[in-house]
């Protein structure tokens, strides 16, 4: 006999047991339930590209592109590793067969290969849904009410929306005429948290050649969230930016979406939050991010943003939009650490077990009868004349609530015995009665 | 501003419009539904692997894989390009976790490198569903049921499952002392319907050279199911076969799935086809095929069979187990012939329209009130002010059954007008009512 082939996934690349991936493919379609409760659609698109088709124009992400040449066409091609770019893409190639604007949502596997890491995989799936070719505030509310509704759907409950608008931060840029440096003083202001203000303040200043006085402008902005919120806070924004047209569109903007969250959901889940800025050139509007009050160490489940033009590379058609990213793998790590599952759970809630000396057929008979009545049910698939604690055994594994068994007495007698799996107690039940025996106690 | 890069796919691969992805996005999950109910689970599993990983041992498919060598780890890898091969890896990989007998399915993308052309993508969805660790007939018989139960949840009715067992043949083969030429012998019976009998037997008898005689019994056997069919010819072969242990095997394992079947599902569904083969070396018990009756043509839509041994490559577990494969493209493809879809359909059934001097937090606020009333419902997602045509045209192109319009004077009263989008009828109704009132009219 041949040596045994190597059968572990690659680094980076995992095998998803059966309960977790039940527990994925649950959460996919309560999201997906969710997106299309709004109106938002699903498509299918390839996995594979040109080279270029993927990276046009974006230099850097290369780097983490998986890509080859195909021999016998000489086409050098990549994987997708994001939906975004692919979205953008496929905005622009099939445009006039698409109704605008255009709302799609997308589930995929997406690949990059970055040096694996605890957490990190090269295979993952990315949740993303978007509203492409409206620049209408009430999309921007839309997407906060779906990332709330989407989190509701997945049984999270302690959890914060922090919504900033860029348009503000760019038009007080602007004002200072700096909007060119926008980039560089976003990823200086984005490490408040880690390195404080003062240094901050030196690095604006300094290397990035601002100077003081201005850095101190850009430092008196982010700290207005820090000393006020709600109603004050837009206040304090709407004089401080009194006459600038950008900056104010941005607050006006914020106002409509962060008061329109309050008032249909829960109003302590909505915040504003100035210092989100999420990413560099590409948002420049309402930007989201949303953390767990209970597991924030997760950082943002689910982010998003409003952009000015989706499909720039592809495409002259000028195409604003808003959507977000529902950030599937981590909601699910922080879900088990904060209510881990206590025992898998099968996919269906009942086992039908038959006695060895039993004709094997009257187990599908029963297990078929409770799947007409509407009741997921599983013939034991063992070997035909199983002992009956090897079948038990099997059951306790998978995680059924029931154990329907069908033994030569009760057989004779038109029953079969019943088990609560649960509280072990066990009945016997007349096979006519068996399907709304089981209903009345689930 | 630079050039467009392009953003069609490449030859070979498809971009699916929301349409049809929404129909193919029901479709899986009203399959998955199935699975469950009948206790499979779904895995999750990788679609890079290492390149002998893919190939252990499978020579000739090789050729249609997508393979790249990764530049810094010098890694060979390649695209799955089924997701049976995938199984049996991680079956083999994951051994000491899984329970067995071990049900999974599994829905996902494949990838083989073959000349594109119409109707053959490069890209492609498999839909499997199988149980590893298992000889009973339950199994085999299990297999037909959930085929029929797959295909009544796509709305097909008319069809045909069409069934037989390898092991008769294998059986008679070894009776004829040629059990070693056995794939040769099935590639030549597989063009009965093509070049007809006495070709086939000169095949046999002359270039195979098993002889005029033996090629003789092999067809006599084949002509067997021509000639009879359902209980006479079970009765043929278990006279024909008496003392034959392998065929005899066969033929009451057939036996089992066929009538069994027939007395669980309508039973003209299921018929007895002693031509079938399915593949070469691979399967040795029950082989299934399914033709639609309405829709020959499509070739069948959903195969499968029973195996010996799953993982032999990866493993030293000996892994009998069956399963079968749903032809979800070719399904989809064929119901379009049977029914094509009258107009594309919305995601949801409600579009809210906001007439342009509306404060636009009212359609908001309405169609979260019909959400969270349970009905889909998605606000018109264009520009602020709209005009209302173009927001009817917008519900039109988009397939909504109503559509509900918040105008001012209705606003006043606390009403909204109510247009069903079939018959073009408007009515007011109240806010507080228009939860029920659509209830009613769904």
């Amino acid at each position: 006999m041949a040596d045994l082939v190597e059968s572990k996934p690659l680094s980076g690349f995992q095998d998803v047991l059966p309960e977790d991936a039940l527990r994925f493919e649950q959460a996919v379609n309560d999201l997906k339930t969710v997106f299309r409760r709004y109106g938002y659609a699903p498509i299918d698109a390839p996995c594979i590209y040109r080279y270029e088709t993927l990276t046009g124009g974006k230099a850097g992400i290369d780097k983490q592109l998986f890509e080859w040449t195909k021999g016998d066409e000489g086409a050098h091609v990549a994987l997708r590793f994001d939906l975004t770019v692919p979205l953008a893409r496929y905005v622009a190639a099939n445009f006039p067969k698409l109704t605008f604007p255009f709302k799609r949502y997308d589930v995929g596997k997406v690949w990059r290969g970055e040096r694996p890491q605890k957490g990190r995989f090269r295979e993952f799936y990315q949740c993303d849904f978007d509203v492409v070719g409206t620049t209408a505030r009430t999309s921007d509310l839309e997407v906060a009410l779906v990332m709330q509704d989407a989190l509701a759907a997945l049984g999270v409950e302690r959890f914060e929306v922090r919504i900033n608008d860029r348009a503000i931060l760019n038009g007080l840029l602007g004002s200072l005429e700096i909007q060119d440096k926008s980039e560089e003083v976003l990823r200086v202001v984005d490490k408040l948290d880690k390195i404080g203000e003062p240094a901050v303040k030196d690095e604006l200043a300094g290397p990035l050649g601002i100077g003081p006085e201005r850095a101190e402008k850009v430092l008196s902005f982010t700290r207005l969230s820090r000393e006020k919120e709600g109603d004050a806070l837009l206040a304090a924004l709407e004089e401080r930016f009194t006459g600038n047209e950008l900056a104010m569109k941005g607050v006006d903007r914020l106002r409509f979406v962060v008061k329109g969250a309050q008032r249909l959901r829960p109003p302590e889940r909505t915040k504003i939050d100035l210092s989100i800025a999420r990413g560099l050139g590409y948002y420049t509007g309402t930007v989201y991010e949303t953390v767990l009050l209970d597991a924030p160490e997760f950082g943002s489940v689910c982010s998003g943003g409003r952009y000015d033009d989706l499909a720039s590379y592809y495409t002259k058609n000028r195409l604003p939009g808003v959507g977000a990213s529902v950030g599937l793998s981590r909601l699910l790590a922080a879900q088990q650490k904060l209510k881990p599952q206590q025992a898998s759970a099968a996919p269906c809630p009942v086992l039908v077990i038959v006695a060895p000396e039993v004709d094997p057929f009257e187990g599908t008979r029963v297990a078929s009868l409770l799947r007409d009545g509407g009741i997921g049910a599983e013939l034991y698939p063992g070997d035909e004349g199983s002992k009956m604690a090897k079948q038990f055994k099997y059951g306790d594994a998978r995680g059924f609530t029931f154990a329907v068994i069908v033994a030569p007495d009760e057989l004779s007698r038109n029953a079969v015995k019943l088990k609560d799996m649960r509280s072990q107690q066990q009945t016997d039940l007349p096979i006519a009665d068996l399907v709304s025996g089981i209903k009345a106690r689930v």
